[in-house]
């Protein structure tokens, strides 16, 4: 299953979570599991392949998934033969993870392609629905460089900033959300020190986010996600940073289990607590945080460790994959369309606008 | 190694961190770094065996350390061929790791004795510190049980309750801190259901909480450190409570790193936040948390996972063992002597009073 990068990457780096091969057959993605151990680029060449990589998490970050997803109706279209094939391939795309609403936004821009295809012939239909997903591509990794300069002004120079999960090159198209606010901030010539805590259970902090920015020559340190409390405590951070999965319509967003908690802890020490994340992220039909699906996933992540049992046999566990921090506690949130700050459902609305 | 405890437990239980051998010749300990996939019993036979399994956490928990080094001590009095060298050997004890207060106090009790039986024959001197050291365990028990007693008038029947890291039968002589005041809440007839946080980076909630929990027939949910705040969030957590490694006369507590993160959440969520600790936690030579020496562990224990690598070779990590809780944030203090609540100079003054 390994395979190679094209040779130009949309994500503007010589690594990306996900990219069409040229000749629009097949999808190269970057298996995450096995970061940063592997740098493993495999091939996917049809939807159900695709449905599998986005819910095992070999693809994640809302963004990337986004961009996955309409490269995996690309590859619908190439494969299903009938219409009814092709809707329930893509169907199963957007259902194949609930939380991160980009996964449907890009779905369902997708569909409207599709519709508009109707009556092509195979091969300009796919070459259609190609063009549309490397557009999408291209449009998010533009987003993060803007919102990356917008949000570098709030990021003092010499500051210490913490970051949750990975909201990087390798959770979107490339650059990053969070991470690419610290991207531009640095390229402006601030000095940054970044904490990335280790995000338990899948440990997205220390084996990606410590992957990326090492890769690019950041001083970045981890940190057990239990270490962050004492270094707000100490003074030791400036400021946190992170990305989302969805955003409401009143501003509260769904973001990796634990955010919650830094967002609490920055309130708490009186630092600010930022999101970085595309209008993609928005969801016009989502009114606040209680209306947010949160994904359940297998106890065993939690119990289990690189395949082995750390807990007792028999005993409970809990793993939502993601939570949800109300607008109140975010101090401002960046996007390619401006900043919200403060974050209310009237600052919200504006960026929204901008899409109207 | 592999050891049988003896035929009597001072723990009270069929298992136990730790004990003196029947005829006072070595420790019987149990290997806490293997649990829950084993449970396997080693015996030491020397000082430097026990200052090895001290450091290297083969036992773990203020009280259990405490008891540890006083039962080393014995070891130390059998083997030491001089006055000078059973000195070197116990200064070595005391100091194997820095934040627990109770290894100190342990040792400079039998420290005492061990004067009192100068110009005794080595036999004597040895039974005599064996006799004391015990005694120590017994106390630590029984102020487990007296603590639990009073604590548990503070646990409402139906109530979820947080703890972090482990404070139980494992990490004390017995019966346990904080898990002593849940067990006696429960012998009492409350219902009461366990969330323990896993406690990473060395897992202590998911290994040895869930462990001792589940085989003593309590309700107990394992969860990543970073689900509390959601669960705090949703009103799913009534109270925390943990032990603790070290409190200052001013009533800052160190313990695990985390549980500082715990402290916050429930405070910003108006959900009471306690300690369980014996008077021997209690330092009067500590004014307040900030003169607490704060532990610093390999990196590794962050960045590698099972002695497997989890982060990029390069990245740097910070392991702080412990964190230092302010007073202000615990809601009640328990100890054998009575219960601090609020937790001030003044009340926390008084529980030692009690020692005089």
């Amino acid at each position: 299953m390994s395979a190679k990068l094209p040779a130009v990457c949309l994500s503007g780096a010589d690594y990306s979570a996900v990219e069409l091969s040229d000749d629009d057959a097949s999808v190269i993605l970057l298996d995450q599991r096995l970061l940063p151990l592997e740098e493993l680029y495999v091939e996917l060449r049809g939807p159900a392949e695709m449905v599998r990589a986005i819910r095992e998490m070999w693809v994640r970050g809302a963004p990337a998934i986004g961009i996955a997803a309409a490269y995996g109706v690309v590859l619908a279209a190439r494969m299903a033969e009938s219409s009814a094939e092709f809707d329930t391939m893509v169907e199963a795309i957007g259902e194949a993870r609930p939380t991160a609403v980009n996964l449907r936004w890009a779905v369902e821009r997708m569909k409207r392609v599709a519709k508009a295809a109707h009556g092509l012939g195979r091969h300009e239909r796919v070459a259609l629905l190609a063009a549309e997903a490397r557009q999408l591509h291209r449009q998010d990794v533009a987003a993060n460089r803007t919102m990356g300069a917008l949000g570098a002004q709030y990021l003092p120079d010499g500051a210490s900033v913490l970051t949750h999960c990975n909201a990087g090159a390798l959770a979107t198209g490339g650059y990053g959300t969070a991470l690419g606010v610290i991207r531009a901030a640095v390229e402006a010539g601030k000095r940054l020190r970044v904490f990335a805590d280790e995000t338990r259970p899948w440990l997205q902090g220390a084996r990606l986010t410590a992957w990326e920015l090492a890769r690019d020559g950041f001083d970045v340190t981890v940190i057990s996600d239990n270490c962050a409390a004492s270094l707000f405590g100490q003074g030791r951070l400036g400021l946190a940073i992170v990305g989302a999965d969805r955003i409401a319509l009143n501003g509260d967003v769904a973001n990796k289990v634990g955010t919650y908690g830094v967002a609490c802890l920055a309130r708490l020490h009186d630092r600010p607590f930022y999101v970085a994340a595309p209008l993609s992220t928005l969801d016009r039909s989502t009114p606040s945080g209680d209306a947010i699906t949160i994904e359940q996933r297998e106890p065993a992540e939690v119990l289990e460790f690189a395949g082995r049992r750390m807990a007792p046999v028999g005993v409970a566990a809990i793993n939502p994959s993601f939570d949800v921090t109300p607008a109140r506690l975010v101090s401002g949130l960046f996007t390619e369309a401006g900043v919200a700050l403060p974050v209310t459902p009237e600052s919200v609305g504006r960026l929204l606008g901008s899409l109207d």
